[in-house]
Order: structure tokens, then C-alpha cells, then sequence
């Protein structure tokens, strides 16, 4: 795909691959789809639970939005649907503002994902999509293993049936201790069975010893969370679990919503607009971070604008058919990918089992306990905890590592909304903290070469009327002061100086503060009789300077190495 | 004074110069304390009244401080006193809070000298000096000129007579266009009469044709203020002027005041923190760089967590001697050091004739009229409105231009906090965008030279089967996405490739997302069967790259030349 994409195929990259679409790639399709499907009904139900929603709407998320992301995104297998963090995040923007599952909390998050969709849809559209790498990554990695940490207590109340809060893990670890004399033991053995099922069935089926040698072993092992939910509704029925204080998800309509504009008003859309912002900004990161992880395997263009505006149009539609914000998963992309899916037509079939679900299956569902809801939750979220990063992230970069702590810190003790921006923010400020500690070295010649070095690393020669210095950073008013300093150190430390020459190799911009930094301190060595020079300038650094008064006065040269330099000057004194 | 210094010399600069204190320097020093004094009387006075407070304040805000300063200050010429842009601030923190000239304000502005000098001292005690670099040229130069051009906007109501509001250029309009049918013209014409009288003598004084040739002349010429003031108060005194309306000064009590504490309590050191913290910053940027332009010329020492010291204990001093925040001030410090000061005796002695001035002459100024107070601020601060540096910003760096465009509109439309704050915020932003739009070029071999250049640029010679990429920017998470994108394009346009080569001559750093993307990238483009190697690695990211994983796994090789490394990848082909 590397021709150049007409404008038509711009806007609607499924005319690509629609071109060369036949029944072969029809079949790989159609059997990933198949295997998706099996993840992709209990997730949906769990995530929706997770918003604070009713379990059906989580199948309603999984329709539209993926067959329109098939029509306008990018990336042939990218599962767009309900995905836990950001079911997270719609449960923490809205459950401080409306009664957990009211039909206002329901509006709300429908009105959450059609915001979530047109502020996607506009910075797409206005092509703001380099705001992704506004986050790094030890922020991003360290808010997924918080969230999915809190994701995870938060199914605790479902297992232990009481009343937990979970916005910060104080809450939590406060409405524990209310309510700890209250667990209801049936629900925890449920659950704590549930958990054990979905961690060792697998394992079981991989195990060398007892291997399943059937065809479909891939698919039953994908399965396993289906297998659990039909045999727990199987047993509450036959056994009328209910009756021991088992909760269940309950009566869920039939049928399929018809598109509608959720309620709204302008107070309403100011109450959501950080929480949409928030959700629309990591909605993006994920689902842009998922679909390069596969692009480059098909050589294929993947425009972040083009995914803004997919994501943002299959938000939209999720807020218009009764659905909450939806992005790319993670596990279900891969699973897709594996499965053999070629195109996005996999995720348009997958919807389209989904639409048979939601017509004829929802009676079904009603005996679905919760906490094996929850726990399927907790052991797919569970895989997202890697504490071991937080050690080797620090092993390579302590400035890393504390904005990684930030954010966890932030997040679990605070709420998954402030916590991101306290970490997105340190990021910024560690930055520009690294910016303003150069390193600025005083250099020499290495004898017999033509390289300069650390005076205090290597043996080098110097000349007592030379001072040489380099400077690995862009010059900024950051780090001007830094700089300054450093050079009347050096030399008020040289009674016989003559020439001052910055080594400007490393020096890929200058702006103004450091520009009048080096006129001014130029004009004061001027009145010592010392020469300030400049060498090996880079050629846009060069055009700039030209454009500056100072260079035309300055009494120093500019030298193309610093070999030349050091020469002509040496020469000059004899 | 390259020597090291002892403990107690660090702690108390003034032991440095003491010891070869003699009477040749304090000759010296004595002429021009007097050349100062001549300046500070008029200057304290109308720099006190734009903080809004009695005149005399200005006079004790001239006295202890500069001792305390000429003790633990670092600059032998620096004059601390009264200054007019952070009179302004002052003005500007404490009037919203209280009524104007009211003895709770009177208190505040004590308080407000107090918490600066606390916040000073405790960031010079902790080593926060470098603190200062984050305000830059550009910002500092705009909320100059935008200050400068409040104050004198501000001094009109004194030279018009009428109740003019100036926190902003749009209240000021505004009460402008209220009040301007009861402009009193007396003060009008005084007011003219002062302007006039202060821009045009000493220009007169200068001519070439009449020249004044006699030894006092520049004295004269510094003393205009001085001498202007003592016309007109002669000239009120003895026509009467306060019977047509003209306001004075009005009674000043003449003594000097005990060390007392000022008024405070919990709740209004809250409210005065912001101001407080502004002021201690602004205050130190002003009063560093005054000090910094003289530091040279004596190779002296001037470390500026110890300038912040000495200016913490100057305003504390301030705050407790009845009077207002204080600095360094450029005008004064100029002449100081123009007219031969040695060492801050000079100060000392400016600030004991103003002990006299203070016990024994401020009955004189009694009848001092507010107008011609008010021009000779508005003459002295003019000089600062320096409209031509918005161009020459801008023709040398846009960015570095409209960081100042933001700062002056925040400065004239909002508030001289206000307007600085978005200012410094600006500057952050706009140098992070910067680092997230690094230049990255394709390079290839100039023929005949082991020189790399942008192949846009050149004619160079390039391989099919490799891609050589130069950045010219550390690698940080705000420019991964922009590399990988460039990467994944070029190695999606080229069908022959096998080697991806990324000169790393102008990397000064790696973070983690950055090198997290490479990891990520080089296991894409193995399973593609290309390799990605590095070359020109410096000795510091290497040693940083070494902690990670990546380079033990890497597919690649790290070449210590670029020229080195297409000769061998070259070679391997054939």
C-alpha cells in the first residue's frame, strides 16, 4: 500500500481494501470474528457494569461503532468497543455528579460519549493529532497499572456483595473497614471459584502433559470466560441461587435501541467536558498505540488524524445509539490479529453476532451473577498490573521513574482524572528541569588526534590563553543562566585568557535570552581583552544567528571546526 | 578575587572587601554616594506614592535594606531601594485588599516586604537561584515595557487631578472617558511643566554648543529631579498653590521609625502570598541581572543563591523598618558605578544621608506637588518603553515574539500579575512545542568527503537498501510519535530496504518512551527483515543505553561513524 491514497480513499479508508476484497479473505474473516465474539460478549457486559450501566449496554457499544470505525479508520484489526479503562474513567467522571444507574446517569453517559466524539472528531479534523505525545510512556504504563488496580478493588464490592467505594484506593480501603462484618460468603465463594476458573482452565489446556489436541483447542482456550458465564447462568437457574442472596444481573430488554440524541443541556455539557477531554485524550493513546503495534506489519498508512476522526465519528455514534465511550482493546486486537483477520470485516461481522445476541439471546443473560461478571474483570484487568516496570523504568532513567510514581501516586490516592494531568504535568516539568541542567564541559585536544575531549575524563592538552567549552543542549532561556554562570567561573578561574571558543556541535537551536546572553557576556570580556568564538555552528542554527545584530559585531570568529579554531589561535600569539 | 573564599567570607561578602578597605576607596566611594542621593530622594518619594503608600516610606525603605545588603550582598555597585516596577506590584497586590492609604494597607505593604524577603531567603537558603531561569529575555523585557507603560498611565491621575483606575489599559480607558470633563488644568500644566523641564534640561546641559564646563556638571545633570523638586516646592511655598488646587505631599512625620512587627495573622499571609511570591521573583530577576552586568568588570563572585540571601534579608529588614518591598535599581546602579563607587560603602553612605534627610528635612517637602512627583516617575520609567525590541524579537525568532506579545496583552489588558504569569507559562509551552517538531532528515554520503548531508538539500549519494536518518534533537517523549511517523513513512516507500541507519550525532539524551519506541520499532522491522542500527553515539546517551535491555537484544549494530557504518553494511551486501 505504499502508492500514493487518492482523496476518496483519504476519507474512507475501507475503499482500499474493499478493492481486492474476495471469499478467501471473506473466510479468514469470518472465523477471527467467530473467536472475538466469544471475548467480546461477556467483556461488553462487564465494561457497561464497570461504567455503572446496564450490562446490555455494552453490546449496544459493540455495533455501530465498529462497523463505522471499519469504514474510517486505518487499522484492519482493531476491535473498537468497551474497553475497562475507559469504562473506568466514564464511571469516574460520572458517578460523583448522578445516582448510579438513574436514566439521568444513563444519559449522561451517552451524552459522555458523543462528547468524547466530536471533541476526537474536531482535533482530528484540525489535525491535533500530535497532541497524543503530550503523554509519555512511563505516564500512560503507570496510569494503566493504577486504573486496572482500582478497576480491580472496585469489582470487590460485587464479590464481597457490600458497599465498596472505589474512586481512590482511601476510600476503598475506609468503606472496607465499615462494611467488612458484612461479606456475603456465598457471593465470595462464587466469585473466588470464578476467578480460579478463568486463571486455571487455561493454563490446564496448555499444560504439556495434558494436551488438548483438537482443532478448535485455540478457540475454547479464548472462550473459557463464555464457558464460565453459560455454566454460572446454568447453575443459578437449576439451583435458584438468588434465593441465597446471589445477585444477578437481571431482566435486560430485548431488542435493539433506535438511534436518539441523549438529553442534554449546556450545563449538563460543561459538568462532562473535562471528563470528555480525559476520556477522549487516553481513548486516543490506547487505540493509536494498539493499531501501530500491528501497522507496520502491513506496511500500511496509518494517519493519526485519519484514527482521531474514526474514533471520534464511532464515539459519536456510540452516544447516538444509547451506547458509553468506546475505544480499541488491547486484548481483543490481538486476538483478532492472531485469529487471522484481514480486514476490518471481521469487526463488522462480529457486530453483526453481536446484533443476534441483543435480539434473541438478552432473556439468557438474566441469571448472569455478578460476581462472575466481576471476576472476569478482575482476572483480564489483573494482566495489566506490571509493577515490575515501575523498577526497571527507574533502573533506566530516575526522571522517568518519578513521573511514573507521580502518576501512580496520583491516581490511587486521588482520583484517575487528576492523577493523569498531576502526571502528564510532571512530565512537562521534568523536561524542562533536564533542559536546565546541561552538561557543559570545559574541552582539550586529544594529543595526535583532531578530537577534543573532557578535560576531566581524558588527558587532554589545553592552552593557558584558550578556554574551550562545550555544551550538550539547545540553548535556551533555561539554561542560559546555567551557562553564564559557568563561563565567568571559568573565566575569572584564567588570569592569562585570551580566547573563549563554545564548541556548538551539540547546539541544535538558540533563542533570544541566550542569544543577548552571549552579546552581553561577549561585550564584557571585550572590556577584559578576551575573544569570544564560536565553531562547528550548525547550518539552521547558523541562518538564525545571521539574522541577529550580535553576530555582525562580535570580535571573536566563527571557525567550521574546532581543530581550525584552536590552530589559528595558537598561531595568532606567536 | 579568584582566590577561594573562606566559610565566613561566603556568608558575609563584606569581609572580602573590608579587609583592603582604605581611604582612596572611601573617597571614592563618598563622591558617589553623593551623586546618588541626589537621584534617591526624589525616586524613593514618588516610587512610594505608586505603591500607593505616604512618601516617607520611600525614605525608609532606602536605609537598612541597603546596609543589610552592602553586608551580605555580593555586588560592590548594586543600590537597593525603592523601584518602580515593584512599587507597581505592590500597588497592584495589595489595592484590590484594602482601601487605599488606610492603615491596614499601610501594615500590608510592611507585610508584604516581610513575606518576600522570607520567600527570597528561604529559596537562596535551599539553593533555588536557578529559579530565575525560567522567566525569559522575552518576557521579561515585555512585562517590562508593559509595566512601564501602567505606571505612567497610572501617574496621570496625579497630573490630571482625577480618580483614574490602572490595574489595566481597559479600566483605565474606562474611567478615563468618566472623568475626563473634570480634568484640572493647574496640575495639568505644572505636570507639563515638569515633563518638559526634566526631558529637556539635562539635554540642554549636554548640548554641544553650550556646553557647561565646569567640574559638577554631571552631578548637576543627575540632580535635575533634585532640583526640580526643590523649585516647586519653593514655588508653592510661596505662592500659595494648595489655594488653587494643587495637591502636595502634605505633613510627613520626621523621625525615623523603631524595628517593629508588622500587623499579620493567618489569613492575610494567604491572601498575600501570590503577590509576595511575584515580587520575590521579579525582584530577583531585576535585581540579579543589574548585579550580573557590573560582575565581570570586577571578576568578582556572584552567586545567586547568595544574592537571593542578601535580598531576603534586605526586605525582611524592609518589612520590618516600616517599610515596602525593595531591589535593585538600574538606574541607580548605573550612576553608582559610573561615578566610581569601590564597594557598597557607597551605599552605606547614601543610605545615612537619608537617615539625615529622614530626621531632619522632611518638613521641606511638605509642600512637594503631587504632579511634579508624579512626572518625574513618568519621565524616569518612559525610558523603559522600548517598543522597537517587539520587532527585532520577532525578525529573530517568532516564537520568542509571541511570547512576548502574550505577555504584554496579559500584562495592559488583565494584570501585571496576571499578564506575567500567562507570560512565563507561554514560554513553557512554546518550547515544548519546539521539542516535539524536531528537524529530521534522510542523508546520504557527499561524494568524495566521509560527510553526511540532508538529501533534500544536497547531491549526495544514497544506497536502496539503506536509510540513513538524522534528528537533530534529544529524544524525548514529546518528539517519539513525529520520529516514528517519519520512520514508518520512509521505510513504507522503500521496497529494497534492509538497513535503517539513525545518526545520533545530535541526540543528547534518550527517555524511556523514546527508547521504548526504537525497541518497538526494531522488532517491526526485523520481522520485515531489515535491521536498525545507530551510529555516532555519545558517551553519555551510550552509557544511558547500556541500562536498557534493547541494546543486548538489538538486531543492529552501533557504529562509532556514520561513514564507518555504510562501508560495512555496504560491504556485507556484496
Amino acid at each position: 500500500m505504499s502508492e500514493r491514497l487518492s482523496r476518496a480513499e483519504q476519507v474512507f479508508p475501507a475503499l482500499i481494501w474493499l478493492k481486492n476484497y474476495n471469499q478467501h479473505i471473506f473466510k479468514a474473516d469470518l472465523l477471527s470474528s467467530l473467536i472475538v465474539i466469544a471475548m467480546l460478549v461477556p467483556q461488553a457486559m462487564a465494561y457497561a457494569m464497570l461504567a455503572g450501566l446496564p450490562p446490555v449496554m455494552g453490546l449496544y457499544a459493540s455495533v455501530i461503532p465498529m462497523i463505522l470505525y471499519a469504514i474510517f479508520g486505518g487499522s484492519p484489526t482493531l476491535s473498537i468497543g468497551p474497553v475497562a479503562i475507559i469504562s473506568m474513567m466514564t464511571f469516574a467522571t460520572l458517578s460523583p455528579l448522578f445516582e448510579l444507574g438513574s436514566p439521568v446517569y444513563i444519559q449522561a453517559a451517552c451524552l459522555l460519549a458523543l462528547m468524547v466524539g466530536i471533541i476526537s472528531l474536531l482535533l482530528g479534523l484540525f489535525r491535533f493529532g500530535f497532541l497524543i505525545q503530550l503523554i509519555s510512556h512511563p505516564v500512560i504504563k503507570s496510569f494503566i497499572i493504577a486504573s486496572a488496580l482500582l478497576i480491580a478493588l472496585g469489582q470487590l464490592k460485587f464479590i464481597f456483595n457490600i458497599p465498596l467505594q472505589s474512586n481512590n484506593a482511601i476510600e476503598f480501603l475506609e468503606s472496607f473497614i465499615q462494611y467488612f462484618s458484612y461479606i456475603h460468603f456465598a457471593s465470595l465463594a462464587l466469585g473466588l471459584f470464578a476467578i480460579l476458573f478463568l486463571i486455571y482452565l487455561p493454563k490446564i489446556m496448555q499444560h504439556p502433559k495434558i494436551k488438548f489436541r483438537f482443532k478448535g483447542h485455540q478457540f475454547i482456550s479464548r472462550a473459557v470466560p463464555l464457558i464460565l458465564v453459560v455454566l454460572s447462568i446454568i447453575t443459578v437457574f437449576y439451583f435458584h441461587l438468588q434465593n441465597i442472596g446471589i445477585k444477578t444481573v437481571g431482566e435486560i430488554p430485548s431488542g435493539f435501541p433506535s438511534l436518539s440524541m441523549p438529553f442534554w443541556n449546556l450545563d449538563l455539557v460543561f459538568k462532562l467536558l473535562p471528563g470528555a477531554t480525559m476520556i477522549a485524550m487516553i481513548s486516543f493513546v490506547e487505540s493509536l498505540s494498539i493499531a501501530q503495534a500491528t501497522a507496520l506489519q502491513q506496511r500500511s498508512h496509518l494517519n493519526s488524524n485519519q484514527e482521531l476522526i474514526a474514533l471520534g465519528i464511532s464515539n459519536i455514534s456510540a452516544g447516538l445509539s444509547s451506547a458509553f465511550p468506546v475505544t480499541g482493546s488491547l486484548s481483543r486486537t490481538v486476538v483478532n490479529a492472531d485469529a487471522g483477520a484481514k480486514t476490518p470485516m471481521a469487526g463488522v461481522l462480529s457486530s453483526l453476532f453481536i446484533v443476534i445476541v441483543s435480539l434473541y439471546f438478552t432473556g439468557f443473560f438474566k441469571d448472569l451473577p455478578l460476581a462472575v461478571l466481576a471476576a472476569t474483570i478482575m482476572v483480564s484487568i489483573w494482566k495489566l498490573v506490571d509493577f515490575k516496570s515501575f523498577s526497571e523504568t527507574w533502573k533506566y532513567s530516575k526522571v522517568d521513574g518519578i513521573a511514573m510514581w507521580i502518576t501512580f501516586l496520583g491516581v490511587v490516592c486521588i482520583d484517575i482524572s487528576t492523577g493523569l494531568i498531576i502526571g502528564i504535568i510532571s512530565t512537562f516539568i521534568l523536561l524542562l528541569w533536564n533542559i536546565s541542567r546541561p552538561h557543559i564541559a570545559v574541552i582539550g585536544l586529544v594529543e595526535g588526534t583532531q578530537h577534543f575531549r573532557n578535560i576531566e575524563r581524558h588527558q587532554v592538552k589545553t592552552d593557558p590563553h584558550i578556554l574551550s567549552i562545550r555544551i550538550d543542549e539547545s540553548l535556551t532561556f533555561l539554561n542560559t543562566h546555567t551557562l553564564k554562570d559557568f563561563l565567568i567561573n571559568e573565566v575569572s578561574k584564567k588570569k592569562e585568557l585570551q580566547h573563549v571558543i563554545i564548541n556548538c556541535s551539540s547546539i541544535s537551536s538558540i533563542d533570544l535570552s541566550a542569544l543577548e546572553m552571549l552579546e552581553e557576556f561577549d561585550i564584557e570580556l571585550t572590556k577584559l581583552h578576551i575573544k569570544l568564538h564560536l565553531s562547528e555552528v550548525k547550518g539552521p542554527v547558523m541562518d538564525k544567528l545571521k539574522q541577529s545584530n550580535w553576530i555582525n559585531h562580535m570580535n571573536g570568529f566563527i571557525y567550521l571546526t574546532h581543530y581550525q579554531a584552536i590552530q589559528q589561535l595558537s598561531k595568532k600569539e606567536k
